[in-house]
């Protein structure tokens, strides 16, 4: 259960780790990279690459939607976003984008204050399903039962309940909780639930029904629910004790739910991390806002950024752009591995010598911190 | 009694953690943040929210200190500073705000060489109190009888009695100590004291009758003490070990002695990592600092800042300014966690499954530096 | 086997140190640093210093080579590099030299895309030997058998067969592995092979003939391969590791392999520490391409830059250029440790009471980060 | 014997700590500051504060060795240094000050090449104790015999013997070692002799009898040892260590040998870490060169900097200026701890609970990383 440590009279802690904390130890067999197969299945779909585009709106509209489909991924539409809430979406997005940095957060507050239109809901769907393109929808606990019935009757292939921490049990004098029975019953398609980082929480979500379970609290670049809040879970050790819940609940169900890990990945190794720790997939913003297809044109920001009372994110540039197919299969263009995620994660995955993605949740890792060899790389960039 | 480990021959010391060392676990049964309770009760007095307002000349003046228990909270008035030593204390301010930083140090020595005045000390207690406010009031030990009891006299609701370290043993062959039975008795209202870091001391304050203690030596934005004379321990260690003097006390003397964190906090996650460790409040001084309302304009400086002989803080510019409402309850127009402290607070809270403060007391932590997520997101920030 | 901690549930890994990480303790017996002993035997060849130059196209070149083997060491020339690419190779690194920063991971991938010519393989070599030089020429796997033929033909003092990673086991369902038997035998030379980091991917290379291991994957700091697909082991534990299987393998087999630190070194001490970690020599990039007569004018590439998939390296500036007798013997005239690499090594073995390399790889070290020193450091330097 | 972790098969290592890595835990009962008795006693000399001034050219020269007696310290002359070398060393200094940055260490080589003249020796020390001063006097174990007879002979108080790293044993096929027996007795003065940073070697050095040890290697501001040929142990693990030896040295032979924290030390808290880990004085460069009254005008360099072959150290700006008196003593006008370091010394030790240096060796510490809690106060002081 890991290394407790004292930190003070009477507490202890666990050590938890992040990507940056670890690397992936080579094999003394390796594989050809060409041989690798890293196919996802939840449920009864299959991915040709494991890889989902995160429920953000700089990340996913209809037209990227379709188009990472068609490259082999899942791009899942925020159901309480800016696509739907305007029909023209387009233009909230450029009041975002245009606002100078000190207003950003206001401007954000005010853009997300327009209702959601349920009619907007099930329209998008329509559109990816029109254009062939599979589709995720994503809602918060308190709209799921709302939005997404509307999104599945439209033809959503993945339905996502998800929110910052998202858990089976919630107490309060004054809400209904949702109710996991009804909603697992309502929803035939593949249900992925998050976020959430530890084991507990986990095995309670995939005795709710949960197909797939999201990992991350606080890790992404456009979040700062850390520093706000203080809550939040290094996406190694999160990810590892989910991945126990999910070996401990295939024991006992015989029902194999996915552990998709979800924020704080910025590179194909970072992927590779992911899933050594044990995810079988991973949820990515920040690598496909960066792709020319995708609706943020040119920035990126948080689903907790336009928070009307609490926002925990902002909005920030992202650092170049490029075509998605580029961003996830190359020609890398850029050497600091933002670029050919798929052929990064192939070669990792070769390099460590694993076929497939449950082997590579068995390879070696080491505990080496990133922080100093990086300060040298980048002293040396300097000069450039 | 935590991980001893050794330094060298001979040597062993306990590894000590701070805000940034560590994070919040997430529990598996989250609570409406609207039934989260956060009151903090010092003797009799019940404050609304659990957050004082630091004995600091930018932080607290008698406008200050009115709003502040307006918002349900308690600001504590130096009288050793400004306040008790200007009729009109704003000139001096005014002096200390616009000298150039690199005559900083030498003008508030200066500044703060003009004599206290007993007649202020009384009026400005009085002010308070006929403007309907609440205070609690600071005195080092050595003045404590003297100062402490005019301001009782003229109502103040909570006596401090503060140094950088205070123990209720002192050891002089020039100076008579402090008399602790005597003032404890003197006093009619709650007694807080400190500044304090471990298990004996804190005890040792609790049995000279202390109502609370005041935890922190050297974490403060505006202090350098650790620096300068090598002393300090991280807070979440520090209020551990108090907040473990406290439960022992208890059990022995059927006395709740509250802890109170003070200093090192920027967020509402720092004041939520505090509460977890063990405190049952907070006193803040460069979050408040902020505050339109504060009477620093724009400006912070530590009290040990004008030393004549030793200086260990120096002026530093606030961040940024908004009114104290905002600060404390949102919404908030920053990202960063600094505005919305209680709101933050209580988010943290209900994400961690804690109803009020004693639950929060036990919620689990994570060892997680803080310092390479972070990196990441400033990396991503700067292209803002 | 090292310090395991758990890093998450079910998930162990070791923790890993580098250069940076470590410290040398000095002896309480001294020696005279005129009386240290740095050879390096390779098989039957006896280097004057353990020093090698990277098989990098910014680093050697014939000239290079042969002035390299005049002051004692062995320059490594890169069989599928520039040299053998162009008959004027000056042209195309004049190409990288002046590209614009942001074009220049396109620039590489164009450049290196011309085919290799096996008549220059021949010619290159034979130009250094006719120049009386000694040189090894280094081919990855995939083309060792064609490449290293030709060039042991036309006089090659050692072979070197490197990449990435290499391993004796590889599964492919495309292509046939190399021989290790056939080529082994095949060369009568000295055979280093790599890279490596860990002990049985070494033991394996041992058994398939290698008399010597390249040990680094990752750390050079032209190279990205940790941040790209997140595999690397740090240098100290991934010398210490590989020296193991050195000792164990000369027990079983009487054979004595020489361990090479490959990448990651850019001081006296750097190269100091590679030995105390166990390394017989060690083989380095950086550093030379600062020599005044190193190919690269001025700059710096990693072989696995201008790969035309996954570039995991770039171009970078060096610090400075001084002649390669200055970098390896001084007078130095820097302090920063990058010049008189082989006296700082001479005075870091008698300082540590070794005589020669085999003594110095049982010398004492300390786990003692160097960011804080070094921060102070510059913060003294910043006001120069 | 200290924390010994694995750092690869087959190699341990101790982990060792600097100043930055820990703090001092104030005590339950606290001593009044002008009670603090910081007497250093050094064979039959009494010195009213524990602080010598490095024997090097920025730091000490005739009017800062007097001037340092006066306030109750010691200075030590660099034998080997510019005083020794020219008749008015003021115009070599003045040529080191106006060297361009990138010129400065070809400079300080050829200023220093100039040979040490005997009589020089002689003239400085007289020089010093016509004025009333006490001086201690340094040189290399090479030059020892020489050069320290002459400064005994005019009337110095203090023997040095000091290098990098200095042993007893030392083993040369072509020089003569030291011979200990013959200057120990020739000197009748108080010898101290380093540097040393491990047990064994001090006790080595006690033996041969010395009365005091000078701990640190390459842990000063203006010294690169460490990165150069990578030897060094952090001081808080290097000063107890010695201690441990001294004490046990103290028990077998009835002699107590006084230790000597030398170098890395910038405030008054580095000061009191350094005797809280068991020494009993220190000695420091950088924060005396910043004296009006020191020779290098404003600059400071390290000892091996200009050595002719191998620099270890470079000039550097120093941060302000200031009296020597105001440096020692206060009132500061400086909060960041470089002012009135006798005055920071004897409060950290108040707080501490210590009366005098041997109850301060003994207080309690705990490991605390310095860097996040000066990382926020940097931020703010950003904005300053």
């Amino acid at each position: 259960m890991g290394v407790e440590v004292s930190i003070g009279r009477g507490k202890v802690a666990r050590v938890a780790y992040g990507f940056d904390d670890v690397a992936l130890v080579p094999a003394a067999q390796m594989v050809d990279p060409d041989d690798v197969d890293v196919k996802l299945q939840i449920g009864e779909l299959v991915l040709e690459i494991p890889i989902l585009a995160s429920a953000m709106d700089a990340v996913v509209d209809v037209r990227l939607a379709v188009l990472m489909s068609r490259l082999g991924g899942l791009a899942v539409l925020n159901l309480e976003g800016l696509q739907t809430r305007y029909e023209a979406p387009e233009e909230a997005i450029e009041r975002i984008v245009r606002a100078p940095a000190e207003e950003v957060v206001g401007v954000l507050q005010e853009v997300y204050r327009e209702p959601i239109k349920e009619e907007l809901v099930y329209k998008r769907v329509k559109e990816v399903k029109e254009l062939g393109g599979r589709l995720g929808v994503a809602s918060t606990p308190a709209n799921a039962e709302r939005l997404l019935l509307i999104a599945m009757e439209a033809g959503a292939d993945v339905a996502v309940i998800q929110s910052t921490v998202t858990t089976v049990r919630y107490v309060s004098s004054r809400r209904e909780p949702l109710n996991w029975k009804s909603i697992r019953e309502a929803i035939r398609a593949p249900l992925l639930v998050g976020n959430c980082v530890t084991y507990e929480a986990a095995v309670e979500l995939m005795e709710a029904g949960a197909d797939g379970i999201l990992v991350g609290v606080g890790p992404g670049a456009a979040c700062t629910t850390r520093q706000v809040i203080g809550v939040g879970v290094p996406q190694i050790t999160a990810i590892a004790d989910v991945a126990s819940a999910r070996e401990d609940f295939l024991k006992r169900s015989n029902r194999y739910v996915v552990v998709i890990a979800d924020g704080g990945m910025r590179t194909g190794g970072d992927i590779a991390k992911a899933i050594a720790a044990g995810a079988d997939g991973v949820m990515i913003g920040s690598p496909i806002a960066c792709a020319e297809e995708a609706p943020g044109k040119g920035y990126h920001w948080g689903m907790a950024a336009p928070h009307p009372g609490l926002p925990r994110g902002t909005r920030v540039k992202v650092p170049y752009r490029a075509p998605l197919e580029t961003i996830l299969f190359g020609p890398a263009r850029r050497e600091d591995g933002t670029q050919n995620l798929v052929g990064a994660l192939k070669l990792s995955m070769a390099t460590c010598g694993a076929r497939n993605i449950k082997e590579m949740q068995n390879v070696q890792m080491v505990v080496a911190p990133a922080i100093q060899s990086e300060g040298k790389l980048l002293q040396m960039r300097g000069s450039k």
